[in-house]
């Protein structure tokens, strides 16, 4: 496993890798998650490459930059058994050098949800993402269904800006309770961690309701709210049900459908999500064009 | 010479071209400055493709997108006899399908001069030099210095977001009277046409004035200004000496500096510039990073 720091040293070693290389962009403090996406990766590419940057451009003014968890050795260390090849850890002033100033803006999708708290999230993603495409040249990125909202913003921008690869999404990993494996679960209190299952209880329970024949979004929302509602340290910023390619809001849930929300417990902001495709719960994974 | 219009064939013959491949990315209606850039891309490159597109996103409201002048036959025998390996040519719901919404943008170096009287132009230009870089993956790709902005706006974007090439900057091609090729000449009237030198004769002027040891930027614009001012016709948009990287307006001439204008003749729009380096007038080329 090379671990390299600068854009020289990576286009160096990268270029040396034989493909198909898979691509894993992380911005560390791994959990099982992202390890399930390494396996992904090794399972199905010749070569694979992870990269661990808190990507600053992500972050809102009085978000958790400063705070987002770190332990480099720590992921290192848990990489390096599952067959990587190569590591990328940049320091920020080599992804944004000085003089930076061109960003990329995935419009639509990256306005609801997510968007509307976090306005310059998704830009700082697309941004950084497609620097990364630029850098590796994977022939497939790996991300989690868990930020459901980034992989659609994501395969938005690499349909629209014809990258040559293939995007894969790769299901949620759950701790025992249903919490959905995120690194700022490490910002919960002993105390608010039990509650944070409330997240996957609303979706079961919204899930529940479907399956006995309600198919009124509405009333399909005001399930999870009531659920969330249960827990009173728990504050619902937003539940959804809305088409999973254009994120709109859905008046009935016919078809495909995502499911999500996002919750606040004391100083932690959560989100989980369900994808329902037309006849099974299960993440998707579309092929786009190929590295010529 | 292979002609294709989709994207997917796009992919399949530029998959089969040996590289380094050389894009010169036009919008058509053919003159010798594009030709010469496709004969310096068929001297530095074992294969040379050329895109033929009229960039909607790249017009504002009100410009002239639909009367820009078009002669596509007329483009592809100019080509054929040069060398050319791949042309695309394909019609704007192939480069801008139905849910379209992603955009590159460059802040700062698409604000002045251009950027004010165009406010989304080079949005519109970086976006689709983003998706033709995506598309083709050239190892070269090819712009005229008489867009200077646009070779600014290319160069930045292509290093911010680490796209792996090398961006080929070649001199303006000029007619016998020094006006600077370009497709929009042909809007010029027979009375308007002999006037229109007056942008070559304006920056002659500065440059004879900083020749004669004149550095003080303010004195040399205004020699631009008074040189425009003799042609009643033409109309001065801006008149600028500028650092060639940042754009930045300058006080002093010293180094490198890039002297350009905008001037407005009946219904047309011209522009026209010198770069002037550390010791010599002429055009630069940078070296980026490579394909793997």
């Amino acid at each position: 496993m090379i671990i390299v720091k600068s854009v020289a040293d990576l286009r160096r070693v990268r270029a040396e890798l034989p493909g198909p290389l898979g691509l894993v962009p992380t911005m560390g403090f791994l959990h099982e998650g992202h390890l399930s996406l390494v396996r992904r990766a090794r399972a199905d590419c010749a070569s694979v490459a992870v990269s661990i940057f808190v990507n600053p451009t992500q972050f809102g003014p009085g978000e958790d930059l400063e705070r987002y968890p770190r332990a480099l050795e720590r992921d290192l260390n848990l990489l390096r058994p599952i067959g990587v090849d190569l590591v990328w850890t940049p320091p920020p002033e080599e992804v944004y050098p000085s003089g930076y100033q061109t960003f990329v803006t995935v419009e639509q999708v990256s306005r609801p949800l997510e968007g509307k708290a976090r306005p310059i999230h998704f830009r700082g993603v697309a941004t950084v993402v497609a620097k990364l495409l630029n850098l590796f040249e994977p022939h497939r990125a790996y991300f989690g269904q868990k930020d459901a909202q980034q992989t659609v913003v994501v395969r938005r921008m690499a349909r629209d800006l014809d990258f040559p690869l293939e995007v894969v999404v790769c299901p949620t990993v759950r701790e025992a309770d249903g919490l959905a494996m995120s690194s700022r679960n490490a910002y919960l209190t002993p105390g608010e961690r039990p509650v944070a299952s409330v997240l996957y209880r609303a979706l079961g329970a919204a899930k529940e309701a479907l399956d006995r024949g309600e198919h009124d979004a509405d009333i399909l929302r005001s399930v999870m709210s009531r659920t969330l509602a249960d827990e009173p340290v728990a504050s619902e910023e937003y539940v959804s049900i809305a088409h999973p390619a254009t994120l709109d809001e859905l008046e009935t849930v016919e078809g495909e459908a995502l499911f999500s929300l996002a919750v606040r417990l004391g100083r932690t902001r959560l989100i989980d999500n369900f994808l329902l495709h037309e006849d099974e719960w299960s993440t998707g994974i579309i092929a786009e064009g190929s590295r010529a």
